[in-house]
Parts: structure tokens; C-alpha cells; sequence
């Protein structure tokens, strides 16, 4: 039971959806502490009705605490978290700092919750595409191994960060009034445009948000003979992330079959009205605990019926990050 | 030699398009007739340097006319092409009327130019998502046959006309001022969204625009073998359609002879820079003749070695629509 939580990265997009969620789910803790840079110490943020003054986040920050939930980039994460874990805390971890570390459990609570158990202190939190994609296919990949995922991404805003999703406002105002654009944040206009996701680029040409959705599948599914390609893109969206997913399963899968696994699978929404044209879209799946999923169909380029294609949607924030770690923390209670 | 040119659909974005495009490549025209609904006959339209007064398509308007560029949606194609033809003109016609007509070329000058030919009258002009594709993806097939395309689209609000251009900006405004947003033309709200190509969804699960990417494309490849599935989705984007391509070719295929065959391929422009992570982009391959091609790069997915991801952009009115017929009739004369 975490009587003491401490709230790491508490100003940035998905510290305030830390606080949203676990008000929301009524998470049970007797003591909260937002922890931040310096900038923001002095603040106050609202918890359960109550102000509460943002401290700066220091070595002497964690004692008492039972459960830091961590979302203020990799370098802060790899310098504070064992800090954390020293004093006594179990880290909920959003960076990508410690997500392949083969010590730390990488947890989708739907796909694999029994790696909860082996955690030493730390445990991760999976990248924001990554989630959204495994949430429907994993009862799929349960119920027949798939092969392969070809993956393209309609990434939003958010994922850049909440100054991310204020850039794409203000250049939206901008472009409309005939003004020019100010590019602060994303490297590339984002209002009325998309583009490649902003990550490094590896040796091999993927970027790495493309490999985290490969590797941290893998990862997941304790399967490392999962193909993977992903092309990842950044969309003028404010908060959910949605992904044309392609699979290869290693038998013949039907459509029927795919939609009743769907339907009963825990964090998935069935959108999938073909009569309506009614599918998952980034605008109501925004503020969504669900992964929406829709136009479930047979992959015609697959004439031996191992084939099927989806549609998704999920917020960014929410699955995304805040809502999958706090799961990961109800897990531990 | 096209001496009496005839515009059918003057007004719409094509057509708007197709005036630009026989300007500023200096198409030979003796005269030009501009045709459209009755709402806009009596209006003018400026064509190198003077105005023409745009009549109303009427069964008597093709009397003298040499060439016939047709906009105007399915239905006036279906009805008006062949009286255009009887009339003595050649039709190239950018609706889907007779796309798949056995009888009719399909042509994609950089794919299939010798098809035109075989012409009775009308020529037809491929849906702009397949231009997009076909043109960077067909030079490769050429050096090594392709056995399967997964694409997934990212659609710019032009495809479905001006009026979804102007709805995508008024929307945009509506969302940043926090006004209800209004729904004329397109079926969801496409501001700070994305959906599902709002086409027919057939039998199979697929729309219509999907399945034009697969007949489409195997029609002007004259090969039925080829498999592809798509996903289309509309972005908030004005006037450029990007597409994430994975490719599977019948041998091994290297990067480098990607890239080697890329950079002298007609009408296809490499954007691919990795250290600057700069890559196509729908703001830039607007109002762009060549499809802007780049994040070229071995599928890790396929360890084989046939694999090979894409990502392209390329204006859907232009080289999507007027562009690509006008080059078609500049292969007539």
C-alpha cells in the first residue's frame, strides 16, 4: 500500500496526468509530494481539493516515500531513480531510461503483469506508441503467435511535450492569420504538416522511437523472433496517438475471430462501424482510458488468411504513459 | 496538337490546378474553354493573361474541342466523356468512371506511357494516392519485381475538394477560439483530428480509396500477381498526401540500390537526410511537381533482405490530379 507517493516531473504534460489519474482512480496514498526543477519549486498544483507546494527535486527528496512515479526524461530518471529506490521507494519509471535493462520489468499490466514480480526497485513504463499497440495486439498474438507487425504511426503533439502541444496551437493561429511560424520545440512546422518523429536516427535509418516499439515489444512478449518495422510521424493532433498496424499471424486468422478476441480484451474499445464509417479517431479517444480499435479487416495482400490489418487510437498521456504506470502501481498494492 | 483545349469542372481544386499547370508548362493551346455546373457559368477565369467567361457543360460544348481535361466527378464523366469523344476530342479523364474499364488506358507517364496508345477517345487518370505511390515505388519494382506493398496514407483534406480545404482551415479557427466546429463536406471533424478515408467501405472491409491503390496499381503494372494492402486515412493537411510504403521484393534488395535507382527516377525527388533528420514533408512537396521520397531504409523486419520502408509526399492536386494529366496529354501530342 503506497502511503507516500512522490510525483517526479509534476508540471510537464504527463505529471499533470499523474494527478488526473489518480485522483480519478482514487489511487490510495495518505501522502503526496510534486517534485520538479527549480524553476517550478514554490508553485502550488491541486491534489484531491488540497494545495500542495511543488518542491525542487534534490538528492534528500525521496525519504519516506513508498512509490515515486518518475516522468521528467531518461537523465533525471537515471540520476534520481536509484536515489529513490535507496531511501525505500518502488519507481514507476516513464523515460526510456531503464526499459532495457534486462534487471528492470518493462510492464503493460494486459500484456505482462507477472513481470511486476521481478522487479529490484525500478520498474518501466513502455514507450508511448509501444503501449498502444500492444494493448490490441497482444489477445491477438495470445490466442495465435503473430510473425510480424509493419506499424505506421499518427503521432500527436503531446508526445512532444505540453510546450509541444502549445507550439501546434500557436502555429495553427499563425498559419490562419497569415503570420509566420515560430519553431521553439518540434524541429519542423507541425500546424497543417507531419513529419518523421523527431528521434535520433540509428545506424540502420530507423529512429528510435522506432526501435522502441520493436525492442520493447520484444521485450514485452519475452519473444525476440516477433518482426517488427515501424515508421513513426508526427501529425497536427493534440493527444492520442493512432497506428495503421499490419499483421502476419503464424496461422490463419479470421476477422470474426479477431473481433471477438477484441471484444472482451481489458483496455481495448471495439470502433469499428463499417456502415457508419465509424472508426477510431485521435478526437475521441483523447481523455480515454481505452485503446480504440477498429477497421478490423482480412489482409487482402495475404491470400493465405495469416493476414490482418487495425486501425487504433489511444491518448498519448493517458494509456500513453500516466494511466499505464499507475496501473502498473495498483499492481502493487 | 491540342489547339481547342475544353477545362470540365473549371472551378473545383483540379480544375483550378489544371490552369496553373497548362500555364506553366506552356501547354500548346490555341483556345481554351472553360466548362462547369450552371452555378458558375457566366463567371471568368484568368488563363495567360486574359479572362474567359466559363460556360455551362451542356451536351453541344464540345463542338471543335481537341482535348477534354475532365474534373467534375464521376457521374458528369460518365455522361459527358463519351459525347466529348463522338464530338472528336480526346478525354483524359481524373474521375474514377473508367479507371478499370478494360478499354480505357490507365496511365501513370512515369509507369505505363506506352498504354496511352492503345486509346479510344478516353484516357484515364489514376486516383492521386496511387499516382503518390506508383511513382516511386515503380522504378524499383522495374530492377527487382515487388511482391507485396503495405501502405499506409496520410491524406490531405484537397483530396476531397476545395470545399474541404476551406472546412479544414474554418475548423481549425473554430477549435483555437473555442467555438463549436461545423461539419459541411467532410463527415468528422478533420481540425487537430484524423480519420479513416470517409469512402464506401466494401464487402471485404476495405473503402473505396484503398481498393483503387490495389486495382489501380496492378492495372498500370499489368500485373495481377501483385499483393497490396492499404490504409487510408485522412490528416489535417491541405494539399499534400504522404504514404508510409513497406516494400517486399522477389529478391534480396539493397538500401543503396534503392537509393542509386531513386535519385535518377523521374518525377521522384530525394529528401533523405538522417543527420538532420529531414525527410518528406506535406508542407514542403506542396505545390511541388516530383513525389518527395526519403526515410529509405533495409526492413529489419524482413531478414531475408527484401524488404525496403519508404515514406513519400506528394502534392495530390498536382502531380495527384492536374499535373499527371497534363503530362498525359503532353504524351498525345
Amino acid at each position: 500500500m503506497a502511503r507516500h507517493i512522490a510525483v517526479v516531473g509534476a508540471t510537464g504534460a504527463v505529471g499533470q496526468e499523474f494527478i488526473r489519474v489518480l485522483e480519478q482512480r482514487e489511487f490510495p496514498c495518505e501522502k503526496i509530494t510534486f517534485l520538479a526543477s527549480a524553476r517550478s519549486a514554490g508553485k502550488t498544483l491541486r491534489f484531491r481539493g488540497r494545495d500542495h507546494t511543488i518542491a525542487e527535486l534534490r538528492e534528500d527528496s525521496f525519504t519516506g516515500v513508498d512509490l515515486a512515479l518518475f516522468s521528467a526524461g531518461a537523465a533525471v530518471s537515471r540520476k534520481f531513480a536509484p536515489i529513490a529506490v535507496k531511501a525505500g521507494a518502488v519507481v514507476v519509471d516513464n523515460s526510456s531510461a531503464f526499459r532495457m535493462d534486462p534487471e528492470v520489468p518493462l510492464v503493460t499490466p494486459e500484456v505482462n503483469p507477472e513481470d511486476i514480480r521481478k522487479h529490484k526497485g525500478i520498474i518501466a513504463n513502455p514507450n508511448c506508441s509501444t503501449i498502444i499497440m500492444v494493448v490490441p495486439v497482444f489477445p491477438l498474438y495470445r490466442a495465435n503467435r503473430i510473425q510480424r507487425l509493419v506499424v505506421s504511426t499518427y503521432q500527436a503533439a503531446s508526445g512532444a511535450g505540453y510546450q509541444a502541444m502549445l507550439e501546434l496551437q500557436q502555429q495553427a493561429r499563425d498559419v490562419l492569420e497569415g503570420r509566420p511560424v515560430e519553431k521553439k520545440v518540434l524541429p519542423h512546422q507541425i500546424a497543417f504538416n507531419l513529419f518523421s518523429h523527431n528521434s535520433r536516427i540509428g545506424e540502420n535509418g530507423y529512429n528510435e522511437e522506432e526501435m522502441k516499439m520493436v525492442k520493447e515489444t520484444r521485450k514485452m512478449f519475452h519473444d525476440d523472433a516477433i518482426q517488427i518495422t515501424a515508421t513513426c510521424v508526427r501529425v497536427p493532433v493534440l493527444r492520442a496517438h493512432s497506428e495503421a498496424i499490419n499483421i502476419t499471424f503464424e496461422k490463419p486468422m479470421t476477422e470474426a475471430r479477431v473481433r471477438e478476441i477484441l471484444a472482451k480484451a481489458p483496455g481495448v474499445r471495439l470502433v469499428d462501424d463499417r456502415e457508419r464509417n465509424y472508426f477510431p479517431m485521435p478526437l475521441e479517444s483523447s481523455e480515454q482510458d481505452d485503446v480504440y480499435t477498429g477497421r478490423i479487416r482480412q489482409d487482402i495482400s495475404q491470400p493465405d488468411g495469416r493476414g490482418i490489418d487495425l486501425f487504433v487510437s489511444g491518448d498519448q498521456l493517458r494509456k500513453g504513459a500516466a494511466l499505464n504506470a499507475v496501473q502498473i502501481a495498483e499492481l502493487l498494492n
